[in-house]
């Protein structure tokens, strides 16, 4: 039987699992949180939709105790967390030569640090545009509809992408095989490189940030020199296409109302995400002799909010 | 007589005002506040030092009362209501055409500003290192020593300068005449374009945003930006150098344990002078094409915390 890993079963791994669970695939959630684990093997997973409320009984286990080797594994931890996920589940033989891992991570440059420990053939990228809420140990917030674009992160096509295809449109999780991932990886790392920072540091939502006289000028900035660094990297964005992005997210009706979860980090004392946003941009930019002034300042300014923390 | 003003009687407008008084010249404060004149002339200014307490008499009058010629009228109004307290002096008569124009104001491009209004050989520009508290309508606190550096601000040496200088030594103020006061307005408001949006955007003291990992990368970049700008405008200013005088602002016994003047206007729901600072930084790249991404930044995220007020 293909066996299935979640790794990182937070809000987001949670969906995806049971999702994967409900198609009848054999499916383990691997996390970190004791709480969330006994609570999901006791009681089971508990589902609030915007009409029911259910359970759904799948595995959950430690990190720290998991030992069956998996053909799939979806990382989904905080991404910096990842590494140290995927190095405990090398160093505990879950790994094969075969095993698929799929980064459905937000943020950039997983690719480059997990293949550090697995070869890049074995890693497999995707972006979602699903979302989900953790309501507490146990208990997911599922709302909305969302899709999923994914790529062998070398850009190779075989048996395995299809498979995974396969698994998750069995899944209901609409599914589609992308010719450039990165592109996507890369518009939605945009999105969040514009809000995830100012929201926060302005503490504002998304809806007060967009209705604001300024907001257009400082999005433009950010997102020129994003542009100018995925060139450096061989990946085309186009700078209105971005913009239009970022402005089709502050209606009300939209995403407008919410704050970006790098605000919920913050505000919940959680170390933010920024290093693999606005971070990863300047990073770049220093590789490859790129200036990213205004990424750089916003990742600076967030790791000063943190060490108020 | 020689007829003196000081329009903007704020902390130092007051403090100022009240030393030319206390050393015998004919001294009149102007000022908007109308609880504030009211009892400046019906009790005096209230005077509170490291160690008494006492009252200074001097006349207080309301802008749209004034209408009295004088000879010298130092400006120390909030930066932005400057032109419109000039153009009300100037329309009520109060200028002649060998008034001396004194700004102390903090910040950059005032003498661009008023010489719209005044003949640029009428203005004079000053920087100070004094400082001043209000403790509330007519109540000063007076604490610590400055001094004060002055200059023509188109350069020119007259009889003018030297009376100017007079009166202010005269007033124990410690002042100098300056062969570049650009210099010296330059880089305080380096000072103040540093630590005033850092640490409102931020809701850090000088000490706990300079005592961060990351202070001074931002500091640096900041400043690389208006040392350009500067040698565009052909002022000089060093980058170390004013590195250096940030860093002397952090530690507890200097300025540390302050919030600068900007967190103070934005947490007491004032607008701030931002535009005077890194806003002016960046409306002269513009100008003399020199880029400047960070400061317009700041000045955005100040704008749009503003726009919350």
């Amino acid at each position: 039987m293909y066996k299935i890993a979640i790794a990182g079963a937070g809000a987001m791994g949670g969906r995806i699992g049971v999702s994967i669970k409900d198609a009848g695939y054999d499916v383990t959630l691997i996390d970190n949180w004791e709480e969330h684990v006994k609570r999901i093997n006791t009681k089971g997973m508990e589902i609030k939709t915007e009409n029911d409320t259910f359970f759904v009984n799948l595995p959950a286990v430690l990190t720290k105790d998991i030992s069956t080797k998996f053909d799939l594994i979806i990382i989904l931890t905080k991404a910096m967390a990842s590494e140290e996920m995927l190095q405990s589940l090398h160093e505990a033989g879950c790994i094969h030569n075969d095993t698929a891992i799929l980064s459905m991570m937000n943020g950039l440059g997983h690719e480059e640090r997990l293949s550090q420990i697995v070869p890049l053939s074995q890693i497999y990228l995707a972006v979602t545009m699903w979302t989900a809420g953790l309501r507490g140990p146990g208990q997911l917030l599922l709302e909305g509809e969302g899709s999923i674009y994914l790529q062998r992160a070398d850009g190779a096509m075989d048996a395995h992408t299809n498979t995974i295809l396969q698994i998750l449109n069995d899944s209901g999780l609409n599914a589609q095989i992308s010719t450039n991932v990165f592109e996507a990886i890369w518009s939605k790392a945009t999105l969040n490189s514009v809000l995830n920072p100012l929201c926060t540091i302005l503490n504002k939502t998304i809806y007060e940030f967009g209705n604001d006289a300024y907001s257009n000028e400082i999005v433009m900035a950010i997102i020129e020199e994003i542009v100018a660094v995925a060139k450096a990297k061989g990946i085309h964005l186009d700078n209105n296409a971005l913009l239009k992005k970022v402005e089709l997210s502050y209606p009300k009706d939209a995403q407008g109302l919410h704050y970006p979860s790098m605000h919920q980090d913050y505000t919940n004392g959680r170390l933010t995400e920024i290093d693999y946003l606005n971070g990863q941009i300047s990073t770049y930019g220093k590789e490859f002799d790129v200036p990213t002034p205004i990424n750089t300042m916003l990742t600076h300014l967030i790791h000063q909010l943190e060490s108020k923390l």
